[in-house]
């Protein structure tokens, strides 16, 4: 797409810090890190988001995302890795483009995981019988 | 492994609210969930980490992930959805056992995503050059 600018980084239209690139993705440093080393994984071909995303190319952007990660931890001396990708601008998704985050993570990086919420075991099943029976569908 | 909570959850040996299941991973609602419909896809097979886990069930459990999220976000009436992993302790993983969580996302449910670091071109292309000298090793 033309406005799109993970589109224009993949055309080589617009520069951005690349470390790895094959014919379906290509994986750059994210230009607002949350920690050093933070890094997107890009399908070559645009998607919205990943629910539109074929299984073949989100199944390469993940096994490629979990490579990466290791070798990122590796140049950065990170202590652990997050991947994340969000979907929708709700759950944080800026460029509407298909991609995964590698967030390098550090002991003293302050960088707190969500809280948990109280639900009560009555709605857990009610929940979980309305989600097994869409996806029984 | 015996003493692996995800392990016994897979054998059936003790209870978990179970949305889906085939022969390579089961997912079932987190029990201290973040929000509504928080599950977890689980290798069955026991992995300590998403670096350890074979690139094949790594993909299944990324490709079973995208696909029973979108299920979620109807049953659960979300606006969006976080799949996130966390990988060794620094990065939020409790259970040594290889998951992938699904959040679903609310316009109202306060979550906040993680702020950016001021990093500068320099550092940036440094840590790029190193990453992407690890990844041709």
């Amino acid at each position: 797409m033309n406005n799109c600018i993970f589109c224009q980084i993949v055309k080589k239209e617009i520069p951005a810090d690349i470390v790895f690139e094959n014919n379906s993705v290509v994986a750059f440093l994210d230009v607002n890190p949350t920690n050093k080393g933070h890094t997107l994984v890009v399908s070559k071909r645009h998607f919205a988001d990943i629910c539109e995303t074929d299984d073949s190319i989100a199944s390469e952007i993940f096994v490629k995302a979990k490579n990466i990660a290791h070798m990122i931890v590796r140049a950065v001396h990170a202590d652990g890795f997050n991947l994340i990708v969000n979907n929708g601008s709700v759950a944080g998704q800026v460029v509407m483009h298909t991609h995964l985050h590698i967030v390098p993570r550090f002991r003293d990086d302050g960088l707190k995981q969500w809280p948990h919420k109280d639900i009560s075991k009555e709605e857990m099943q009610e929940i979980k019988n309305k989600i097994a029976s869409f996806l029984k569908e």
